[in-house]
């Protein structure tokens, strides 16, 4: 019997698909990045399976590729040749939602939003909120320890994962954490896990924490600004207020062309930027009252506030409609950088003058009041992957984000992508303990190899 | 030369302490745990100090006992024979603070109170606030992952610590971490050194996240119950309503009478528990108003509501001498379970009855809010260690709380004290984890052994 049949015969009819062209489907995360060949795609539907597919991948020593909805922007769930690609979308039942203890025990496939909107039927919310929350899975958030935009007021997903049940490369099962509020019986393996990207461990399910949500929809408020500058000065005047925004999000002027070319959202001219904030707290319209004003006494042009739930909503939209816009520029090398929070008006600064010196699209749309970046390099649809200028303006973005104290990857990971600058952050000891632990977890190499460490 | 006088030649002169009066003092934490004999003593001043320790105990073979100010709970710092205590009080500058990014640097022997107090000069504060605040040390908070009255609504210390620096085993130097608000470079390792008692290296320096200070210091709501059951069932349906206090403590009348003993707290005699509580968000006093309605529903026998910021400050003031008020009962052995907030009143009543049953003085004080109990069984202050009936009481309220889905540990962490009941919550494949990374870290065993794992 071949290794694929063994594997077939082990989980059960339909689970197991080899056809490279379905494969190749399963491939691909929603980076430029070329993937290798599958050997096969499980589509795992139970904790069991997930246990069989380990347990052979380990016997045959056949690299095993997790993937969740693959809206990962950093490579981490693409294939690498001969692999298992070891799909969790199906595993999407929400197992328990307790309204008492503010807790839901989750499937790694369920999709980000459902989570958010069950909770919501019980005065709760889910926070976590990447901006492809309507199609990524909790299970790739976990994987990434993804960010989105409510996180400048609720913190990551690591902030909301209390408790993981996982499977380890050689199929034993691990149960980290808890389902109270607090705990440290020993060490923080379900922070270890989070943000992991599939290197030390499948995750099959997720004990994570809801919160209560706000009883009213709060006002969206959308800034124009002639200057990214202005814009960028802001979102500092706005925390140095105090201001604690639950959104604070800030959009270039190519990021907004492309919307408007898309979307017809009524661009004006002179815009070079905008500001989109909520606060969500008993004092919303206070605050967002001075969110106005100092978004105006920074040089705002134009300053609305919504007037209904509608309203405010559609605008939220148009900020999670960003990348899908940019997208249609060309092929997308996507940053991710973080820099601490009164260094925004210098990376801005920083990045005009490097897309302009190497000839090069750079938009950016920053959840601004995490001081958290998204650049994208825009590069030529027919080309394989970025040219020499691309790469050579990205190396300098980190380098410079770097340099302020900031960190490569905010929120999506470090994946294939990044890999190249890892060791510019992470000093030799530290690549050594990360070395020392994904040989701990996974002694033979086979999850998610050349990925993230 | 022997060891020691290897030791002390490595060191400035007076940082080595062996005279054993001395030494005893540096060798318990605030458990009745009888400690070992130590070799010596090490004040360190500089994260060089704490290199050179390492380097000569990795060489030596000797165990390292790292300590803060020894107000620990669990004996995560009593000596051990024949080690060597790294006293870390001394490193105590807050070396940097910064307004714009919401961050400070701080080495590990800062008081914790000293650090909020610091940060409330720029309208931030420092959130963890364990009962003895005034006292510990943030580098105790950080091996321990301390809790504390706030963290119902700010979280844990591990929620507010970005990054650490990190003298491992054999003396490298590993930074974790950053100090962006957001980051997923590489395993999240910051996680893992916090809440690890001091078994996989010593922190020498934190970056910690700052919060923004309310602007109003919030009243203080006091309420009686005669039932502390009653009491119970107030917090659970403080919780229900959605009220997110900042502060939800409980108090049985044994505490209470300790209290009252000591301080005269004017106690009345039908009076079976208080809940203290805070609301410091700007609905503040529409939630305060809310908890004291809900209180006086459940069957409150009086509600008080401080009317000036000092009462307030009182209010809670009793509830941080608690456990100060116990110690003078008798010897204590102090437990930290942590339920689902919604176990809460069963959890109580169980308390209760193995008290009866097993005819042990047991004071409960709790940050209920959290779920988050501190039982505490007093015994003869003759005795040197805790008799039969009061090992099968705290065996027993172990084994309930773990039943209802509750953890051995909220925030004292398990040191001595509570590792024979480790492998009740743990299951065999999480020990053999931890086993692996504890000889990753500490392959000779040095950092100290015997705690936690």
């Amino acid at each position: 019997m071949t290794a694929i049949a063994e594997l077939a015969a082990a989980l059960a009819p339909g689970k197991v698909l080899t056809d490279p062209d379905v494969t190749d489907s399963y491939a691909r995360d929603r980076t430029f990045l070329e993937p290798g060949k599958p050997l096969a795609v499980v589509l795992a539907e139970t904790r069991d399976d997930v246990v069989a597919v380990l347990r052979w991948a380990t016997g045959h020593r056949v690299p095993v590729v997790p993937r969740g909805a693959g809206t990962g922007l950093a490579g981490g769930a693409t294939a690498v040749d001969g692999c298992v690609v070891l799909a969790l979308h199906k595993m999407k039942a929400i197992r328990e939602l307790s309204p008492a203890d503010e807790i839901a025990v989750v499937e790694p496939g369920v999709i980000t939003a459902d989570l958010d909107r069950a909770a919501r039927e019980h005065g709760l919310m889910y926070a976590p909120d990447p901006s492809s929350y309507e199609i990524s899975t909790i299970g790739g958030n976990l994987a990434t320890n993804a960010g989105g935009l409510r996180c400048v007021k609720y913190g990551v997903t690591r902030d909301s994962a209390l408790g993981l049940e996982v499977v380890l490369a050689d199929g034993r099962i691990l149960n980290t954490g808890r389902r109270t509020m607090k705990g440290v019986t020993g060490y923080d393996l379900t922070g270890l896990f989070v943000g992991s990207e599939g290197t030390l461990g499948v995750i099959t399910a997720a004990t994570v924490r809801l919160r209560r949500a706000p009883s009213v929809y709060p006002a969206t408020i959308a800034a124009e600004f002639t200057s990214l500058r202005d814009a960028a000065a802001a979102v500092a005047a706005i925390i140095a207020a105090g201001c604690q925004p639950s959104l604070l999000e800030m959009l270039d002027r190519a990021t907004l062309k492309a919307l408007d070319d898309w979307k017809n959202i009524g661009l004006e001219a002179s815009t070079q930027a905008m500001l989109i904030a909520q606060a969500d707290g008993a004092d919303g319209p206070a605050v967002s009252e001075r969110m106005s004003e100092l978004c105006t006494a920074n040089g705002a042009s134009f300053v609305a506030v919504s007037s209904s739930q509608q309203e405010a909503e559609e605008l939220i939209g148009i900020r999670r409609m960003g990348f899908q816009a940019v997208e249609r520029l060309g092929k997308c090398l996507v940053e991710d950088v973080c820099v601490p929070r009164s260094a925004l008006p210098y990376m801005i600064e920083k990045i005009e003058a490097i897309a302009v010196r190497h000839e090069v699209t750079i938009t950016t749309a920053a959840h601004a009041g995490d001081g958290n970046l998204h650049p994208v390099f825009i590069f030529d649809q027919d080309l394989a992957e970025p040219p020499p200028n691309v790469w050579a303006a990205a190396d300098e973005v980190f380098r410079e984000a770097l340099e302020m104290g900031g960190t490569l990857t905010g929120e999506h990971g470090v994946g294939l992508l990044k890999r190249r600058w890892l060791s510019m952050e992470a000093g030799p000891v530290s690549a050594e303990v990360h070395l020392g632990i994904k040989q701990l977890f996974d002694p033979l190499g086979i999850l998610n190899p050349g990925k993230a460490v």
